[in-house]
């Protein structure tokens, strides 16, 4: 066994550094590319030529096009919004609605969540929700651990998440800051 | 000019017809590599081979893959469901809700709204919606016209019409009736 290969780390010696920088690179080719919004479809092909590697790497990692972006979307959601905790359930809401209205908002997310819905199937559009309901679960838990009544957490999604969602992927008016504090004052009246 | 083409008409001479059956078998084309959920990208080649016609016919008439979807989607929601006349909102609210779920708990339906969804931009997603917020302003204007009180679009489009389109595409929860009768009943009290 030729010495340098013990003493110095080369290329390809640390498979773990090699697959997180494949991985990186593959996420902000998808990034880049649903971003710019052009109008070829966004295929393996595709992403691995702007990332630099082969596309049966991406293929063997990734499986198909949908995987890869609902894998890239649920890096994106994961820790980007935290559960408020403001001393009322009227106030966790608010800033959550808020928070997730900004999110959604930003054009290169809402291109990702469109770009994810499109090829994922099911398993993208559970990535474009990502910890959402249990998010919602946890704000009314704590509502009730308070000793106060809470709306079921159905009743909160179709009230707060639904109508978040739908205006961003489906229309083209604004997720104003005046219109999420109304979507909170009619589920929670008085 | 030869007599043959004033008295007897032959292939390609009514470009209306030949139009009309490229199309026909374009978005016949599409709906069937939608239903199929390939994890191949749909792509316009990809459609035009299925469809027997040259990809540069597509391109021609289409642009853009994009295009094609919000094309097909627009024409498969085009007078699918008719403003119901029960009376009475509550009444019209449930049965159009209702009408809404079952198309949108088609799966072929709601393979077609996430591709065009996923591909189309803004145009996709307003091809997704159809003449849906015309269709309630209709229901609610002729509840004013009665001479009772009735709720705006905005409000009904987020306690209506969002979670409809929530639930088919980003949940696997089913669209049950006494859920679609619930959103109804939380628009409208009492």
């Amino acid at each position: 066994m030729p010495a340098a290969t013990s003493s110095a780390p080369h290329a390809g010696s640390r498979p773990g550094g090699r697959s997180a920088r494949v991985r990186a690179a593959v996420h902000r080719a998808v990034e880049e590319l649903v971003a710019e919004d052009a109008n070829d479809a966004l295929t393996i092909p595709v992403v691995a030529a702007r990332a630099g590697v082969h596309a049966t790497t991406v293929y063997r990692r990734w499986g198909s096009i949908g995987e890869l972006l609902a894998d890239v979307t649920t890096s994106r959601f994961s820790g980007g919004i935290v559960v408020p905790d403001t001393g009322s359930l009227r106030g966790d809401l608010e800033r959550y609605a808020s928070d997730l209205a900004k999110d959604l908002g930003d054009p290169d997310t809402l291109a990702l969540v469109r770009a994810t819905i499109g090829t994922g199937g099911e398993q993208g559009a559970a990535a474009c929700l990502g910890e959402r309901q249990h998010q919602l679960e946890a704000m009314l838990e704590r509502e009730r651990a308070r000793g106060n009544p809470a709306p079921t957490l159905e009743r909160t999604m179709d009230a707060v998440l639904a109508p978040l969602y739908y205006r961003a992927v489906f229309t083209d008016l604004p997720l104003t800051a005046e219109w999420t504090r109304s979507l909170v004052s009619h589920l929670l009246p008085g």
